[in-house]
């Protein structure tokens, strides 16, 4: 196991993957007007590309299109006071091709929002990195129970 | 209730202070070398102002130091198909008065990574907005029991 400077547990490249397919809801951060902006998506994994709906006028169709964006998804444990987060960071892409639309069309990702969102997104993931915070314990006070 | 053109309820500020003020874990948005990165963290707010503890030392601390930072949380619903966020946009600074940090440190902000982490951050809310996906609806097809 491997400590980073900030006392986390570095999680190697594939763990990241695993928790990356397994998570229902990520969040793409972004520039929009030249601030930084961030917003949940739910999405599917590609091979190793994270694969998000929109709709094709949106700030995140627009904001995200050959930019370099990070991807994060996390779970944590309140009681525990533990946690991990996996980050990706990309390019993202919009997908165009009508052959690799079908091909998207048949992954298993339904919006969660209202309306038509038949724009995809794809992101190259370039850079995967992950961290957890080791040990666990218990709260003494019993305020989670 | 306003809804937005992608569909979704926009959030008043009233809101979406107490949704803020409510959850447990946020993820702050900074730039990392020229690139996007996220990075969850527990916080405290101290009025609108998002108090985050870290090390001096660390990169968080030198990437938010005098910079536009993002920060959010989010909670939902994967049955429902539903859920909320809250981003705010606002400067990051750190803080080195004596009395600042004596006050911030009688904050019920404990650190959940090992380590010290005496110094802290302080992001002013300068915009806070958010968002829910409207409606909600049980999976007929019972995948979430």
């Amino acid at each position: 196991m491997t400590i980073d400077t900030a006392g986390l547990e570095v999680l190697e490249r594939q763990e990241c993957l695993w928790l990356l397919a397994a998570a229902p809801i990520g969040r793409i951060v972004f520039t929009d007007r030249a601030l930084p902006a961030v917003q949940p998506v739910n999405f599917a994994l590609h091979g190793a590309d994270i694969i998000v709906r929109t709709s094709s006028g949106s700030k995140l169709a627009r904001a995200t299109r050959d930019a370099v964006v990070a991807f994060e998804v996390d779970d944590y444990d309140v009681c525990a006071r533990t946690g991990w987060s996996v980050m990706v960071v990309g390019t993202g892409r919009a997908v165009t091709d009508p052959d690799e639309v079908a091909e998207l069309e048949r992954l298993p990702l339904r919006p969660w929002a209202p309306g038509p969102r038949s724009h995809f997104i794809r992101v190259e993931t370039d850079i995967i990195t992950g961290r957890r915070i080791p040990g666990r314990y218990v709260e003494p006070d019993g305020a989670c129970g």
